[in-house]
């Protein structure tokens, strides 16, 4: 089912992973955007609240109400908003993509704990397959509803999802380090991300039991909640993750990227970034920046047989906006790499 | 009069100009503060909100009613606040201190023209000496009230005070150019602060007539308004100037120099930067943090009779609270470094 | 002439810009990379350079002897190396694309003035068309060879050139100021550029005479040398310039408006920001990162007749690589936007 | 033992923890210095190297041959330097003062496993007390050796004492990462730290097995290697760690926090961090610029009983050039807080 063109409209664009979402979508040679909403800037351009679509997209933002036919929908609206007006939109789409936490976690308990959510729609939980291409490739050809995983929880089931399939790590002694940008936390103005406050941080923003931590306990099947640190850097965009492992398998580092290589070496987004020497031996989300790549490396002290993982990815990027066009990619038949063939710069 | 010891209150400690004050004044062995206020922050720590301060000072924030009595007023208020309470504080303190715009101006017209605001208390305007020291310590020492002037205003009257009273500058022809961090625009978030849209800026902000030119003005006496731009920079704090301005008389390096010698080789707070070699060779912002600094540099194209100067100091040290606390110095009869050591730091 | 396909060798391709002009060639549809040299990598991974090529270019380092034949000559060599060597290359290219400073200056007092530099092949001067399309479009129809110009003098000479055609402003009195990001200057490490030394700085860089003028000299005629101030900023990438002006007839901002529409409505790479409200009302370099836009803005101060130019490029792109591409893509009768349609990110 | 006033020589004062010595010990009023020595600056003004000193110091660097009399030395020369060297310093000083890593282990095993470094003066190595004055106090009182811990180590080990001593966490069981400004690795340029590359990283640098850990395993006296990550940030000041552990007995946060109060609510130096609410609640390396704090701050994730460590200090400072300082003052019976009274900036 290979589609010469779809339509699409986004819901919530104007907001940083709607904006990223438009910047892709306008480069994306199968899909054409016909409106976005937002219900605060109703009227204004598009290239207002995202300068850097200048030129490029002369769109305004509309309403949600009577919004014009399309073949797929994008929800970038905060967590909690599509669930309780799914219903107005769920049969006039062929696809359904949400960029939100409403249906991420499969079990409505899970909601419970971590968001302290009764989720009124738990019917709905089991048609939304996860956005992660690298995992769910198969059943995303048979979907037509995708929900994206939390940036912090992508960066963190990608490099564990080979090792945990493998059994090669103890899987009740994971501890997992997120240092994020501040991007990720949107763009309403506070105090904490007032820039002579945020600017030069390394704050510890969430030690023990951020809520993303629910979607890496679902996707690798962890027995129990593994350590989940989220620290605030002074970046923008950028997710970089240190995961401490314990080896249960005498393995050298050949085999480890062996397991790596079995895994992902086919994977369009997916780099093994482990060089011998050179400072950029290593995964870092500066040279990631507006691309669709997650790094993923590692250092194996053998004395100790602790395992150390490294990823870094963009987490408007592939912690969202560009994971959700790959995985529309594959619902709808298209190239995977379209619309998401931006490397990265360097230096940057 | 040299006094022993003097109390102070404190308006307004919550913003970064207040704050500022509060850490150089617990180091000043001159002066104890008795209370600082903050309408919205009554009962919280003052550490709390300038965490720098923790362990270095147990003060809560108070009401500015009923305020204890002491013998110095520092008003951190912000402009417009002070102009319109100061009978209920004049005849109570020896010394006041404003460190906003109420009362800079001596020429009510120049308010209206500026801030388009009807000045309430003309007859003050008068009264209070400007808090450069460097130009009106004589004055000062005879003063018991004290405004300290705009932080770029201060980065642009330093460097171009020296060249006016020698008439060696055309005065028609003068263009300031100013970077400014974060910091300068104070501590309520809104969306051009947000760090996501904040960092890594060069930023137009106003490219023509900001209103701190009005005490360029009135400080050099011009004949004219000179081109004054403000641009913001990614940093926190420090402003940085570059003015452009034509030599009237023939004159090199050296005698430019001469004249910055003789007018202020003897003051603590300014250093002539103009260094043979090096990547420190002109001031920089840079090393001025949490210094009350002012660094003066130029560089002369001879072929042209062109002659720029380059500023840079710490916003919220020499362009506010440290010159405010210089000036306090001054008029109260402590040494004019009280409080005000810290070198500023390297590498940062 | 429509090429459907052509080669292309780019010769010191292990620095910044050659590795820009890397990742726009790979994304453009009618150039083949052949050989990419460096003379002290020979035989290294390019991605081990440029580490966001990885995945995406998996050519090697050689070296500038012996190469394959192709039809595009890029050359990135330092300024000085190109002009040694042009007799080895001049005959084997169809194109030969400078993006040096060897060719820029027309007249060889130029050089001799500017860089102190005897030029030694003053013959091919005149044969290399200026890389700035929005000028020399018809020019570069019929060339065959183009150099780029200068980062900065770019970001001067197409905010100034519609209003010097026009003549509109004193062209005796034009003060230019450029804030420049750190890849500006190489990857050659040096004490100036260290991290702890270049982070967080407003430097003046250069307050008079840099020679970069001189191209803004050529290209704007201009009677006599305007002042040339470089800063540098905090930045990795980013020109952002503050031209200051005399307006020499009485308009206003619509009737400037109006003449850059007459010159730039129809280019691609070129949009005027002025906008009544918002924060992003004028050029930043921010948003233009990876992106070939130059944005160009103003303010006018009709009291003093005093108009202020506000222009923002990323210097490795319109200012180097991405220029370089352009005006490729003209000469060869490629889509001029082909390569270059990366239109930055927001936020970042 | 009260000096009114001693004489300190500095070596290898042109890097930056000598930088920092100097600004620190300028301010110090019962220390005065009378050389300080560069090798390849013989002659040059200190002040050229660190522009923060200024119109506040007019030493020039000499050699280390022939140094005058003073009562202290000072070392801040590379690792492995000193230690060749100490026979011509070692009875020439009442004091020395060792911020190098050659007389840190006391174990010369542990040089050859951390360093690769056959030890040549093992007699000494007993000689040195660390520099942690929170743990060594009553030793120091009585010593005229000290060597400061590494910058990371310190950020480790003060945190983790009171919770080693009190036997409440699993030995086996600690995984520390940590975050580094640039200016930690001194001011030796190279492509790792040119400013394009080094500015907005967050980069593994070491995995595992940075040798700091060997201090951090000989002070707290562990059974085993904790698991030591260094990620360097794009800060240039600044240490951040995230330390995950598991305690052995059942504790709450209020247990937890009467053991920090039992060791250090004295400290004039360390404090507790662990606010109810406000996004400055736990520690941060921004605030602590120019500051010799160590702040330490905890959460407990009760239902997994894994408790996380959160320390920031300022790794010049605290970790480096304040540690010195404050070993010093109890070493020679000088207030322990002279010459580091600066509590850092807010905002910064």
């Amino acid at each position: 089912m290979n589609h010469s063109h779809l339509t699409a409209n986004i819901l919530g664009a104007s907001g940083y992973v709607g904006g990223e979402l438009l910047r892709i979508l306008l480069g994306h040679s199968g899909i054409g955007i016909v409106a976005v909403t937002s219900e605060s800037k109703v009227g204004k351009l598009v290239s207002h609240t995202h300068p850097n679509l200048r030129k490029v997209c002369s769109l305004k933002f509309v309403s949600n109400n009577n919004l014009p036919k399309a073949d797929i929908l994008f929800s970038c609206l905060p967590h909690g908003t599509l669930v309780k007006k799914i219903d107005e939109f769920i049969g006039k789409y062929e696809y359904l993509v949400d960029l939100s936490a409403d249906f991420r976690l499969k079990d409505s308990v899970a909601y419970l704990k971590w968001y302290e959510f009764e989720h009124p729609k738990k019917e709905f939980l089991n048609q939304f397959t996860p956005g992660l291409v690298e995992i769910y490739r198969t059943k995303l050809k048979q979907s037509k509803k995708v929900c994206t995983m939390g940036c912090s929880a992508t960066a963190t089931i990608l490099p564990l999802f080979p090792l945990v399939q493998e059994k090669i790590i103890d899987l009740e002694n994971i501890i997992i380090n997120i240092a994020t940008g501040s991007s990720g936390s949107g763009n309403k103005p506070n105090i904490a991300s007032h820039h002579a406050e945020r600017a030069n941080v390394m704050r510890a923003y969430k030690p023990v039991g951020h809520r993303h931590v629910a979607e890496v306990i679902q996707e690798l099947n962890l027995p129990k909640t593994p350590a989940y640190s989220i620290t605030a850097s002074p970046l923008v965009r950028g997710i970089n993750t240190i995961i401490h492992t314990k080896l249960i398998k005498e393995l050298d580092e050949k085999a480890i990227r062996n397991i790596y290589r079995k895994y992902y070496s086919e994977e369009p987004f997916i780099r093994i970034v482990k060089e011998m020497g050179g400072f950029h031996r290593l995964p870092e989300p500066k040279i990631l920046t507006g691309s669709n790549f997650c790094d993923i490396g590692f250092e194996l002290d053998t004395e100790n047989n602790h395992l150390v993982l490294i990823s870094a990815l963009d987490n408007l990027v592939k912690g969202a906006a560009g994971q959700a066009v790959q995985a529309l990619n594959i619902m709808a038949g298209f190239e995977e790499t379209e619309g998401l063939e931006f490397p990265g710069l360097h230096p940057m």
